[in-house]
């Protein structure tokens, strides 16, 4: 039996979907047992059945989005996420999801669960979607805006055991995002980032642009935090907003709306292949325990993954086994 | 009347749509000559009348996408677009348009049109589309991929000048590309670059994130060059990947090849927004006279507003404004 607790209190559907997709869960999940942490009362408005393996740990308290990261952590003591965090730094938990304010999660984590030795510096790191499914993992995307070349190699190390020992992807081709994919390209980072993976063990395959990762160019794209969270926030950005173009365009006139009546099949299978909720969420990769981030608008399908996602990581041991991976690199 | 000079080789539709967009401006201003530098037979072909304002300049050597910038443009001393370039800095022309070999273009700048006194690193800069239709520039996409926090600062005071003078907007938006919209936030570039613009007399509305900037969130967006070419690229790759999608989706059934018959307008008006053929090409911003390149799959009408803007441009005395400005910033 694995324990993974869920801060039920962040995102833009809590606690609803967390509590739809903890029980989805364990249905499904017969080792798996879920802590709730928030509002006990609006967490059992939701809650449409006894499940045994979902318990409550009830708080009134709640960091918001925009509250600052790091003083929130601090002196919101009793937070959702700062006790949901709390309950794996003490062994009560394997694993630990919320959906809230990632830069608060990023310093409960570094603070409460603590990095594996070895680890310069955690990453963010989300399966972001491909045209052929299979998505790839982008890392760093945010939690270390100014990474050193050493970083970017470990960022390669903790996908690529990821994408193995989760994903079951044999041989993760790694490639550094870059400026252009001659060799030689790029800033002073990249440059001596290539060099490093290049005498690496790992499938390192080269420099990648990004107008390429959407088409599966690579498994684990690598770059700093800066350069990521653009590229994320610019993808999001883009789809959004020919989404929204489309929409516009397609209901403007009685005839357009009849056509795309006809293609709603179409347009909901385009927008599933480019929504990332079913990849799970962001891993904060280089913790000693599972901490995800789910995203901020996941609903219970989102949060359902997340789960499976905490199980599986820790089914493979994937902490243990990327402490062993970066202690090899050291030696 | 001002000259216009055009590499005629570069580019995929090269020279057939660089003939037939210098057609069409001489027909358009009749302040413009236009020199189209290439292989004169291959030009010719494509020139449908005698038009008294376009002459050719012949050569048969031309740099290739994957030449190495700085060793072709010191080896093809007649390549056309060194020969173009050349024509610009031996005062025959007032404004150079290539859209070969990005590097190359800038290297070929750089070394023969010269930097204006006073900038330090010049900057590629395109204008992206926007919903609204209005457009924001980018600047830098990779000319100066390692960039001090000054650079930042002259792109912010060369895009607002050029949108100014150029695109008649008024006190331009000036936003910093960065990881979130809160003060503090990014990177030690980001932050140092955030007290520059602060403290400047551009119309600086703070940090901004790149999933916001096709919203139109700004009328300039500044980044180091590194950043702008994930954002562009990431941008393309996008919006290249929903648009194929999309076409396999709605053509993967004869009910759906129907229902997208009748919206062929409605995607044809999305995939005009989301183009930028009519926004001219990227500005090489930061030199002697008017360097302008254009996308690699520049058509006719790309081409034609190229040398639209390199028009304006010079009518606006865009450069010299540029030089006056940074004269001022160093006072």
């Amino acid at each position: 039996m694995m324990k993974i607790v869920i801060d039920a209190m962040g995102g833009d559907q809590a606690p609803k979907a967390h509590v739809a997709g903890a029980m989805a869960a364990v249905r499904s999940f017969e080792d798996v047992e879920v802590t709730l942490v928030g509002n006990e009362s609006e967490i059992q408005k939701h809650l449409t059945s006894n499940h045994k393996r979902i318990s409550i740990l009830h708080t009134e308290e709640k960091i918001k989005d925009d509250d600052v990261p790091t003083i929130a952590v601090r002196r919101k003591k009793e937070a959702s996420m700062v006790l949901a965090v709390k309950e794996v730094k003490e062994g009560r938990a394997d694993a630990c999801i919320s959906s809230g304010n990632t830069g608060a999660l990023m310093t409960a984590g570094l603070l409460h669960v603590g990095r594996i030795k070895g680890i310069e510096r955690p990453a963010l790191a989300p399966m972001l979607p491909t045209v052929d499914g299979e998505g790839f993992l982008l890392l760093d995307v945010g939690a270390n805006v100014d990474a050193k070349p050493n970083h970017l190699l470990q960022n390669a190390i903790i996908g690529a055991t990821y994408l193995e020992m989760v994903k079951k992807v044999d041989s993760p081709r790694v490639g550094l995002v870059n400026v252009g994919t001659e060799d030689g390209k790029g800033n002073e980072l990249s440059k001596e980032a290539f060099e490093l993976l290049s005498q690496s063990q790992l499938h390192f395959i080269g420099n990648v642009e990004a107008r390429d990762l959407l088409n599966g160019v690579c498994d684990v794209a690598v770059c700093d935090g800066f350069s990521g969270n653009l590229i994320l926030k610019s993808i999001e950005g883009t789809a959004g907003t020919l989404f929204t173009l489309l929409k516009k365009e397609l209901t403007s006139t009685f005839m357009n709306k009849v056509a795309a009546g006809m293609l709603k099949h179409s347009f909901t299978k385009i927008k599933e292949k480019m929504s990332y909720s079913h990849y799970g969420g962001a891993g904060l990769f280089g913790l000693k325990a599972p901490v995800i981030k789910a995203h901020g608008s996941s609903d219970h399908t989102a949060i359902f993954h997340a789960i499976r996602q905490a199980k599986q990581m820790i089914n493979e041991d994937v902490t243990g086994i990327i402490e062993r991976e970066i202690g090899n690199q050291e030696e």
